[in-house]
């Protein structure tokens, strides 16, 4: 009898790229492109990065255009359709509703739990954090509801969510993650990801 | 800003055709007709189907191809594919993963939590309920997420997940629901169930 599982995946450097390098890159800012990669504290990133669109006169509108036209990751979107005949999947991200919308559409709309933006006449004026640390506690959440739980992600955000994962790994990972945290297996590709998934389920 | 939401759907009667009534019209084992309309007690209605199969030699291949060829209720792919634009959507069933494949791929893989079968070289030899209340279990762990919750269901064991919910309202339910829970609005049509998703929206 197959256990009841959920897979738990990051959304941005796993399934589609990640939504403010692009942005970084169509806007020649080179600012804009720190991730969670580069500064592990959340807030932090995130204040400097509402304080860079705010001087440059970025609006919602535009960035909403960059996501639109941003492809998935090659392959994404048939290692998700398989991923989800064989168990549950919820994706886990510190993105926002706002922007997450048009790559939901092109995943076909799994399960997203993020955040949320201030938005005042199309100008971003703050963020609304679901909750800290989401991605541990919605593993527990369902870990409480008899899941077991599989998790991937690629950054310091997911490693919480990864240690409360049954069984968890890195995809696509920088070398700084991955040394820092070696007691994940990394992986590079959807072919790898679904062996390391297929050996959990 | 909009609140961050989940809709949590029953499957059975507000989405797809109840699974054991299409199973009895098909096999004409009028027994087989039984649901938690009619029995409260799950695991109760659970024992008896299940001697009822193995009485009549029915396998799970046999109750898999009446799965596959019941359309779902008329409007639910499109009510759903709407919803999904809107909100998160997880479908809470008491039904079986065994059974709901199908269901699934034909509503375009929803996040769905239920329970599984116990199968022997194709007999349905018992069932796993991933957890008792599991409906009312999932409302609140979403809940504890900071999640808000709209949940819709038509029958007796949706009443402890409409209760736990924001918001709640019955789908196409019975008269004997109807009136024994008359604290929840009532709803027959997908275009209303949508009007009271936008009211609380």
């Amino acid at each position: 009898m197959p256990k009841p599982c959920i897979a738990t995946l990051d959304l941005e450097g796993v399934l589609s790229p990640e939504i403010w390098i692009s942005v970084a890159e169509r806007t020649k800012i080179k600012e804009l492109r720190l991730t969670t990669r580069d500064i592990s504290d959340y807030d932090e990133l995130m204040r400097h990065r509402l304080k860079i669109l705010d001087e440059q006169g970025i609006k919602l509108s535009d960035i909403q255009n960059v996501i639109e036209s941003m492809p998935l990751i090659d392959g994404a979107r048939e290692f998700l359709d398989e991923l989800r005949t064989l168990c549950q999947v919820v994706i886990l991200s510190d993105t926002f509703a706002e922007f997450a919308k048009p790559i939901m559409k092109n995943l076909g709309y799994p399960t997203l739990f993020c955040h949320n933006l201030e938005i005042k006449e199309d100008k971003i004026i703050g963020y609304k954090l679901r909750q800290k640390n989401q991605k541990q506690l919605a593993v527990e959440a369902f870990k409480s509801l008899n899941f077991e739980i599989f998790a991937a992600g690629d950054s310091y955000n997911d490693i919480e969510m990864l240690k409360a994962a049954d069984r968890a790994c890195l995809f696509c990972a920088p070398d700084t993650v991955k040394k820092e945290f070696p007691q994940f297996n990394a992986v590079e590709t959807y072919g790898d990801l679904m062996s390391e998934f297929l050996k959990f389920a």
